[in-house]
């Protein structure tokens, strides 16, 4: 089969690899239907982070090809969504609702060691534990774009509105506008907030964030930034704020225009970041947050999809193939892009 | 008037000072009955701290005397509990019920600037948002010790239980068995824990964790403390953690025994402290807390106290009179006490 390696920083190819095969009973192989490119890649494709060698790409939607002797909840055919860690379900910290603890747990895309979705088939492993099965078959192209964003971008935007406790009537407010802050917008319109402060400076990514709800655009940086925030705010601060960058600036803003007693939802993978320990204290601010346990939100944002309440799949503004996997990853690296959409079946 | 003064490390005289007056409208004159020391009050006695020269005390229950004129819900003569920190409850802050943030608000016995605790009167800013009158006058002396932890100490054990979001059937641990951990205690069994971990050392300390609900004691610290809490939780950790210390090495153990998504509920002033943004982020695990909204909780804790669901006042195990207040600081600062009542009038 044909699937995306990371070669170095910067070098994606696509290479013709062995089709995955069931290795433990628990597995399940999935024909890859659409993939996606994640704001976390770009830090391995920029040589920031760390990444084997290997396969990439976690979030991806597909339909079951086989499965192994122990699965029961799936069958060949089913069509199904695939959150971007795998886990079981039912260790007590699946039970607990954080599935990216799962004992039995790992990444999607790991170079060797674990499948990545931007490939034509993925071994999933803990596949009854993992997948989330969609009923029915007739999906517009728009539909199903929404069911990707569950893997990993519109359930992280959900996680971090969660985290940060956004409120029905509050004031909710996010640092970033990547494709994860526009879905911590709608998320936070979603939960009820009222007043939905954005940090975004770019056209195409304000607009969407005012269709999802934002109700204020605020194009200031550092502490420019916060004094807007306060002001719209009569100078409290807002209710709830959401960290979806990860770098040392966005998470310094998103503490200081915390209200007292507020709680910063981190989302963005933590870049040089350090936590004040004494200015959250004296301010009672909290912070709450991490890797989105997607398998628990799947399912009822997935109605929500379903229902017409939400539109996710609108973060996508450019779509390849498999065979053009390298430009998926230039366009969003140049910031020509919020999201690349990769169809593969 | 007589008032403790406080004039350099480990040196804390009793002078006669000029009887408070009122000084703004809002203002309340409170004749002392009963104060205490806090643990917070050993940083600066220890000369760890900074403290203005001066008054001192933070936690005090009396009665008062005189109002200012537009001072409306207290009249000469009304028994009260006031919170270590005076505030305005109507504020944005306060009506968030994080009334330590007041606008208007600041800690009673800052030397020259706020009147402290320990001394004969008090003269209290805000009266009207921040003393809670006690309705009835016929108290028994341990009624009216535990009136005065709601100052302090059993508020701010009670904020560290809801910050960390103790809740029914769960496992809630403890760091620190001074005064406020103790309280910690009691807050988890009001707040319904099923299993309470307390990290403690010292007899007479595990004695009253005990009686007030502590399941499991731990003598081991550090890396050894947290392996016997897991131990304890199968593996998993502790569904909500209470950090009453405020050194770096509790809250590195704090943070170490929370499971993935548990939060930690900080209310040991922070000294020296360190929080990893990566390791809390990958495990999901939180942060909240900060100096407690005693105001907030007082009429709850009060109703409790009254109905005799919890005696908070056992906490104190040294008495004396404000004439031997650097007694009361000593037998603390050397341990040889949980914690010290100084009766005034």
């Amino acid at each position: 089969m044909k699937a995306a390696i990371f070669i170095e920083e910067y070098r994606i190819e696509v290479q013709e690899v062995p089709d995955p095969v069931i290795q433990q009973a628990t597995d399940a192989i999935v024909r890859v239907v659409m993939a996606c490119v994640c704001g976390s890649d770009l830090w391995y494709y920029r040589g920031i982070g760390e990444h084997p060698r290997g396969s990439i790409g976690h979030e991806f939607i597909g339909v079951v090809e086989e499965v192994g002797s122990s699965v029961v909840f799936l069958k060949k055919g089913d069509f199904v969504i695939a959150p971007f860690a795998f886990s079981d379900n039912t260790c007590p910290h699946c039970r607990a609702g954080f599935h990216t603890a799962c004992v039995n747990g790992s990444f999607f895309g790991m170079g060797e060691k674990n499948d990545g979705g931007q490939a034509e088939f993925v071994r999933v492993p803990q596949a009854d534990g993992t997948l989330v099965r969609v009923e029915g078959d007739d999906f517009s192209e728009a539909m199903l774009a929404s069911f990707l964003t569950l893997s990993d971008v519109m359930s992280t935007g959900y996680h971090a509105a969660v985290s940060a406790g956004v409120k029905e009537g509050g004031v909710a407010a996010i640092v970033g506008d990547g494709a994860v802050g526009l879905s911590a917008v709608l998320s936070a319109k979603l939960l009820g907030a009222e007043q939905i402060i954005i940090i975004s400076r770019h056209e195409s990514r304000q607009r969407l964030a005012r269709d999802w709800g934002a109700t204020h655009i605020v194009e200031e940086r550092g502490e420019a930034g916060v004094k807007v925030v306060k002001a719209l705010t009569a100078g409290v601060g807002a209710d709830a704020v959401m960290e979806c960058v990860g770098t040392k600036e966005a998470n310094e803003m998103a503490f200081a225009m915390a209200r007292p007693g507020a709680v910063v939802g981190r989302v963005g993978v933590p870049h040089e970041v350090t936590i004040n320990p004494n200015t959250t204290f004296y301010y009672n601010i909290g912070m709450r947050g991490g890797p989105a346990p997607a398998r628990a939100y799947i399912p009822a944002l997935l109605n929500d999809v379903i229902k017409g309440r939400i539109n996710p799949g609108r973060v996508f503004d450019f779509v390849t193939d498999l065979d053009n996997i390298q430009e998926a990853y230039a366009v969003m690296d140049e910031r020509r892009a919020i999201k690349s959409l990769i169809k593969i079946s």
